[in-house]
C-alpha cells in the first residue's frame, strides 16, 4: 500500500486472470455436445473429453493388429523413424545447436512396421530399444494411404461440422499408430481438432494460447534424421525381434539453410527445464483417453502427447482437422502475446517484479 | 531489407492484423439467426443487425407519444437530465479538468417528460436550447418503471437465450427515450447486447475491445450535474415550450473524492481531438438502426450512439443485456491490452517505431 507502486507484469497479470477464470481440468462429457453445446466450448475456446464417444466405432471394437494387417495386406505405409521417437521434436545436434528435427520418412510394408513396434514395445525394458517407428503422417492419411480402414470411423463429426459451418467436412482426417517410445512434443496447430483414441491410450497435456510466453518458444533451425543406405531398415528388421542399429540415423542439417520455425521448447513434465520466468505461472490440464474416448483441442492449444499401449502392443488413434477462423479476437490477440513476449525477452522492455 | 530491423509495434501490429482478417462493416441479415448462427457471432464477438426483426413488434407498430403517455399516465419516471446531452461523458469541468459527467435525475410526469423532449427536438434550431432530458436509467427499466410496456416487446430475444444457455432470461430490458440532443459517448460493457430500435433512428459507432489503445482511456474522477433547487425543472417546464435555464444544472465534485473510472476520451467523430499514437489504426464500424432494426452488440466492443427523431419528435429503443462469459480468452485478453498499453504510456517500454 505504501511506498513505490508496484510494477505489474501484464504476462504474468493476464495468465493468472485467465487461471482464476477458468476451470482446472477438462471438462468430462458422457455422451456427445448437440453442434450449439458444442459451439459455446468453441467461443470458449476450451477442451472437453468425450467418454466411450466412439466405444461402439467399428473402428474401437475391430481394429487389432491382424485387422489391420488383413485390411492393408501387400501395402506399404510411411513411416517416421527417429532414434528416440522424437519425430518433430527440439533435439540437441551433434554440434551443440538445439534444432528442430524431423524425422527420416519411408515406407515400410505395414505388416513389417507393425511387427517391429510391437516387438519393440513387449521388449521395452531391453537395451539397446532401437530406433523408434511412428505412422504419423498428417496429410489426411486416413482417406488416402489407409483408406481401406476409413469405413470404419465416422466420415466426420457431424457437431463440429454442423457447429463450424465446415459444410464440406474436415481438413483433414489422420491416423496415428505408434509405441509407448513416440512421444509427441509440445506444439500447436491453427486447427479445431477432434481426437479420438481406438487402441491403447493417449495423455494429452494442454496449455492455452495465451501460455505462449511460458513455453520458451525458440526459432530452431531445421534438421533431418536420414538414414544412411548402408544400414537400410529394410534388411536389418526382416525379423522383427532384430532391432537396427541407431548408428543408421543421423541427424543431418540441410546444406542450404532453411527458414528456422520458433517452437516450444519447454516440456511441462519437466518443468524445471528450459523453463522462462512465466512458466511457473502455467496450469498444464492433463487428461487420458481410453479406447473409444473423443477429446476436443482447441485451436491454438499447446498439446505434448505421449502414448501405452494395447495388450496388444500398439496405440492407435485417428483424427479430425477442422479449420480454424482466423476472424474474431483468438488469432491476432495470439500473435499480439507472441510480439509483447518478445520484445520483453529483447530487452525492449523492463522485464517486470516478482517473476 | 537492410540495415537496421524494423521494431514492429505488437500494438500497432495487433490492431492491423485485426482488420485485415475481419469485415469492415457490420454484416447485415433479413432474418433472425438461429442459435447456432448466432454463436458463430458470438464466438468470433462480431456485431450484425437483423434489419425489420422486430418490425411486427407490438412496440414497432404502437408506441408513439399518444400510446406511451396513455399507458403511463399518472406515473412518473426516471430523467437524466443535463446542460449538453451529455450524460455519462467526459466532459470538462469548470476548473478546468476532465471529469466523468453523471446526469442529475430526477422524477418527472411521463407527459412533462415526453412534452418537453418532443418541443426541444421541434425547435432544434432555436436557442438556447435548454437543458436534455433523457430517459436512460440502465435498471431493468422495462421490468419495473415501464412494466405497463413491456407486454409489446419480447420478453427475451430466444436465440440469444437459447445459445448462451441463459435459461432465465436477460440480466436486463432496458427503455430508451429521448431525442437527438442526447449522445451516449464511448464506452464498452461486459454484456452480450441486444438493441431493438423501436421508434426513430440510432446511429452506432463501434470499435472491437482490442482498440482499447485507440481510445485514450483517462482515469477520470466522478463529477455530478445537480439542480439548485431555486430552478427546479418542475416549476420551469409546465408548459413544453418554456425551457428551463441551464443556470440551474451545475457540475459538482464529490465531497469525498470517489475512484476514478477508466474511461475513453477520444471520439472516432471527432478522430483528430484526444487522439492516441494507435487511433488512426482503428477503422470504426458504423451502422444505423431504423425502426424494427436489431443490433447485436458483442461485449466488450466500444460504442457511441447518437440518435435521430421519428415525425412526431422522439427515438425509443429497446435493449436486452445479457450476461457475458468471463471465462476463455476475451475478457482476460482484453485487460492484458490495456495492461500493455497502459504500462507503454507511463514509458516504461520504449514507444516503438512508425506511429
Ligand atoms: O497423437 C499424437 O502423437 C499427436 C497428435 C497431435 O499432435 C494432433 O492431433 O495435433
Ligand atoms: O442508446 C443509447 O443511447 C446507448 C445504448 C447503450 O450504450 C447500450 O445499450 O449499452
Amino acid at each position: 500500500m505504501h511506498g513505490e507502486p508496484e510494477v505489474v507484469d501484464p504476462i504474468a497479470e493476464l495468465i493468472t486472470n485467465y487461471n482464476e477464470l477458468n476451470p482446472a481440468a477438462v471438462e468430462e462429457l458422457y455422451e456427445e455436445p448437440s453442434p450449439l453445446e458444442f459451439m459455446r466450448f468453441v467461443t470458449r475456446n476450451t477442451p472437453f473429453v468425450v467418454r466411450g464417444a466412439a466405444a461402439d466405432w467399428e473402428a474401437t471394437r475391430k481394429w487389432n493388429v491382424g485387422f489391420i494387417k488383413d485390411s492393408l495386406r501387400g501395402e506399404t505405409v510411411n513411416v517416421a523413424v527417429t532414434p528416440q521417437g522424437n519425430a518433430d521434436s527440439p533435439t540437441r545436434h551433434n554440434d551443440g545447436t538445439l534444432v528442430f528435427a524431423k524425422p527420416w520418412e519411408e515406407q515400410q510394408p505395414i505388416d513389417k512396421f507393425l511387427d517391429y513396434v510391437i516387438a519393440q514395445e513387449r521388449a521395452a525394458l531391453a537395451k539397446p530399444a532401437g530406433e523408434v517407428r511412428y505412422a504419423q503422417t498428417q496429410n489426411d492419411n486416413l482417406r488416402h494411404e489407409y483408406a481401406t480402414l476409413f469405413k470404419d470411423v465416422q466420415r466426420d463429426v457431424p457437431f463440429a461440422r454442423i457447429a463450424l459451418g465446415a459444410a464440406s467436412g474436415p481438413d483433414a482426417i489422420n491416423l496415428w499408430i505408434g509405441n509407448s517410445r513416440s512421444v509427441t512434443a509440445l506444439h500447436r496447430d491453427n486447427y479445431e481438432n477432434l481426437y479420438v483414441q481406438v487402441a491403447g491410450r493417449k495423455r494429452f497435456v494442454l496449455l492455452p494460447p495465451h501460455c505462449q510466453p511460458c513455453v520458451n518458444e525458440q526459432l530452431l533451425p531445421p534438421a533431418d534424421y536420414v538414414r544412411s543406405s548402408s544400414s537400410s531398415s529394410m534388411t536389418q528388421t526382416t525379423t522383427a525381434d532384430r532391432y537396427p542399429s541407431l548408428l543408421g540415423l543421423e541427424l543431418v542439417k540441410p546444406e542450404e539453410a532453411e527458414e528456422a520455425v520458433p517452437f516450444p521448447t519447454w516440456d511441462p513434465d519437466l518443468p524445471d527445464q528450459n523453463s522462462t520466468a512465466y512458466s511457473g505461472l502455467a496450469e498444464p490440464l492433463r487428461v487420458t483417453l481410453e479406447p473409444g474416448d473423443m477429446l476436443y483441442l482447441p485451436c491454438m492449444w499447446y498439446h505434448k502427447v505421449s502414448q501405452s499401449c494395447s495388450a496388444e502392443g500398439i496405440c492407435v488413434a485417428v483424427n479430425y482437422w477442422y479449420d480454424m477462423d482466423f476472424r474474431g479476437p483468438l488469432y491476432p490477440l495470439s500473435m499480439f502475446i507472441r510480439s509483447v513476449n518478445s520484445q520483453k525477452r529483447c530487452g525492449r522492455q523492463n522485464p517486470g517484479h516478482g517473476i
